[in-house]
């Protein structure tokens, strides 16, 4: 059995964001020289996601309204977190609908995607630098 | 370490509905020969999800009306993702709720599974052919 | 390719909770022998959740709210799943949306986690005993 694993870093100016993995993950898949297995992505922070749909600006525009109305991030005094010092108590309600991980079969090779299937890193609390973890195993 | 694939097919005549799919993935099971391993099914579709939950149809009427409160399907311009001249909008959303894939260990052949556990497929944007993909490793 | 396979059990007193259980299963790994490879662990039953996010109680707080709002308990004839004679309709819902299962890398035998990433068993029709599912692959 192989294994592989690396750290992906991102640092988005705002404080919300999606972007595209999907050339990085199958970079690391690659890399790894793993052929059948299992590919883990996760988000290594717990105020982000990582999650797959479709890369069209509309839709992220779409998550982004819905999640702000599913968990808005102001008044910041609506979450206990908050009283911590924290502003990001939103971030880790929003990150739950998103989720955490996918984890993504490979198949000769390359990431065994249907159609539209894009990895996406979503981003609640950014402004400073974040990582994402890719495990893989397989033969 | 083994590894097995294989693509369920579902063409669901309504725009949403769930099926349980327990009995294909434990056939998967059986012809992939792992007795110990991970089993990911997944749905290759990115408005529609495989969940784990109770094959009770009183409970599946309320996912619907819940998801439909959450997500409304309508109006369609309530959609930035419906300005591509989709009108699914609300199923890429829905799918989020109710995720993507699952991960399910094998123990001695058999998929280990709690009393009430069973695996459907979601679909919220039906009336065409859509696939589900199966993919164990193990020995 | 070694695997491991082990349940928790838990009874909470309350409806509803959360139990960080990371040390649990970082005791599984360990008896394991992985260095490297996949954990997973998810609810044996299906009104609870494995979940990943911070220790910190302000948050449980914003969490057991805002699950409240998103799929509330009462009235109890709201979910037509109740007219089975459960009361735990809302259950099935907060769970869909915290989730079933975490997949976590192991590297160098320890959970391969960011910095504040901690494992949460989330009750949300307590009382009784229920277990959790902790398999391990990899070698």
């Amino acid at each position: 059995m192989k294994s592989y694993r690396k750290e992906l870093s991102f640092n988005l100016p705002g404080r919300r964001g999606f972007v595209n993995i999907t050339p990085q993950v199958e970079q690391c898949l690659s890399e790894s020289g793993v052929q059948e297995g299992l590919v883990l992505v996760n988000a290594m922070h717990i105020t982000a996601s990582v999650f797959i749909n479709d890369d069209e600006p509309g839709l992220h525009q779409d998550y982004e309204r819905w999640l702000e109305e599913l968990a808005p991030h102001e008044p910041i005094s609506r979450y206990k977190h908050n009283l911590t010092g924290e502003d990001n108590g939103d971030a880790h309600l929003k990150r739950q609908v998103m989720g955490r991980e996918v984890v993504v079969a490979a198949t000769k090779g390359a990431l065994d995607f249907g159609p539209w299937e894009q990895i996406f890193y979503g981003e609640f609390d950014g402004g400073r630098r974040k990582r994402v973890l890719v495990k893989i195993i397989g033969e």
